[in-house]
């Protein structure tokens, strides 16, 4: 992936975000995690949500996940517009555990700002119990951190940590997909929570209220298509787009083969590669380029699984991988 | 309790941190939650950590929370000494669930930052892998957010999510606390995690140094002292100090009566209180002020409770409450 990383690196270099050291920084929390793990601990898929046994369970388990929005909420400050923010982490966080089938139970979010404005905290706030709600996951908890000094005034950050449960044997099993498999894509609305520090660049503020479409919840989604198809592997599109995050829910010996011409690329991203004149590489690293979810099924299950959940299409393949070809291909029509 | 927090601001808002904000939005947060509450939500102690009963379980509940080390870590990156915060945040994490009685399980951190600097990162995140492995807690996951022009360069921000259980026969009843009772304070080693805008303001920064003395954890004086004494409530002293940490587990109808005489101030605080003229209220509001978590005993226990960790001390008593009397009365010798 050196390679594909220092080609890649200009757009987000661009935007100020570098990929190399956030590939470094990973690979020294390997080396720091290996010199001790919990026995309760179970193998993670992906890195989407860490996997914990239930306590006095041997069937169930806990998964749990962080994340923030990004610079995303950058742009929401400008933009004075701070309820979308909170439904934007909560169904990130929702789709991350959702990768390894997790049904959320709870919730806490992080605000941290330099200035505490009260009716901006609880606009955030609400927005995150709003999202909670929906999925009848509890917001059982946060910290909201005035620090003067560290956060510009009017800026802030938000992440959070949902904690959802799972019956281990319904952990999907990425293991088990094999050439001939399915590919079935559900749409994004638009950037979701990643991309942004690239859009800010190359968007004139006029334009940036386009930004903030919220990131959806796959959860009905999936749970819809889980009824009438056997899902092998799930991924969730976030940073890295279709060539980081479909890798990570793989086995080694396959490859999955996209067609781009099977889904549509929201406007806003047409826009930026436009813009930015972003390579191949550029654009589905650095943006879900209108995939925000996969599901691989077995071919026989694809068309009943894409009939299942408005907007979902069958949009690639699996194929046998030989050496070190990449794991990702997205064909284009010109 | 708004008339103590106008008396209080000058200090606090000398550094930059609004306390009436604070309690503002704290109070917005309470009508959003109130809207809708999860069945499985068990009542707070003073909302040190969030309760989930335990799936399946009817006697077992998971407790909950996120916290960050605050303005410290402007001090930590200005020394650059980047690994003593992962440690401070996760025994601050420990501390506020020890209060409902949790026994760590797992852990979750988030970092933040303009520029990723991959050494940095990893610096803090082993810090938190070591605090982690001392408590047999898991490290599960963690997010690592570039978000340039969020954070100046060489700024980050650090915040964590612990998860552990608890038997619920096992969570402290406040209410059984009774005039007569005694306080057993553990000692503080310095600022903690609290109050650091302020120290910022004060000192001058060749004596930061002094600042970073790491945020203990009580977990092993705690359990020690649960051995031999019937401990009823315990509080954290974080943000807030003794003032507004120890009547969020008291009862109505009493009050905490402390003998400043018999704990020892740490020379840095000391300092801090000549050098800002702090009154009673800035002082024990804003500094932990010697006493980093305190438990409350029947008096029968107290020499025995006190003789069963490093420099826990008897350092204070439970006395009746009539109508608005103050919760916690702190009587200084002069």
């Amino acid at each position: 992936m050196s390679d594909e990383t220092s080609t890649e690196k200009d757009a987000y270099a661009r935007a100020g975000v570098d990929i190399a050291a956030g590939n470094a920084a990973v690979a020294r929390y390997k080396e720091v995690l290996a010199a001790w793990r919990h026995p309760d601990q179970l193998d993670a898929i992906g890195g989407f949500g860490g996997i914990f046994r239930l306590p006095g369970s041997s069937d169930r388990a806990l998964v749990a996940s962080t994340d923030g929005v990004g610079t995303k909420i950058l742009i929401a400050a400008e933009l004075e517009r701070y309820d979308g923010v909170g439904r934007d982490l909560v169904n990130h966080c929702v789709n991350d555990i959702l990768v390894v089938n997790a049904t959320p139970m709870f919730f806490l979010d992080y605000f941290a700002t330099g200035k505490l404005d009260p009716a901006v905290a609880a606009a955030v706030v609400a927005g995150c119990a709003q999202a909670c709600r929906a999925h009848n996951c509890a917001l059982l908890g946060g910290e909201t951190a005035e620090m003067p000094g560290l956060y510009a005034p009017g800026h802030f950050d938000l992440a959070g940590t949902i904690v959802g449960i799972v019956d281990v044997a319904d952990v999907p099993n990425p293991q088990s997909v094999e050439p001939g498999d399915a590919i079935v894509g559900l749409p994004s609305v638009g950037l979701h929570t990643n991309g942004y520090s690239l859009a800010r660049a190359l968007l004139p503020r006029e334009e940036w209220g386009g930004l903030l479409a919220e990131h959806p919840s796959y959860y009905d989604a999936v749970r819809a298509i889980e009824k009438v198809a056997r899902v092998k592997s799930m991924a969730h599109i976030t940073g890295g787009g279709l060539l980081e995050n479909v890798p990570r829910t793989l086995p080694q010996g396959v490859k999955a083969i996209f067609e781009a011409a099977r889904w549509s690329v929201p406007p806003i991203m047409r826009d930026l590669v436009r813009r930015g004149n972003l390579s191949y590489e550029e654009k589905y690293r650095t943006l879900n380029m209108g995939v925000g979810y996969t599901l691989i099924v077995p071919l026989t299950d694809a068309a009943t699984a894409a009939a299942a959940a408005p907007g979902a299409k069958v949009i690639g393949w699996i194929e046998k991988r030989d050496g070190d070809e990449p794991q990702v291909v997205i064909h284009e029509t010109r």
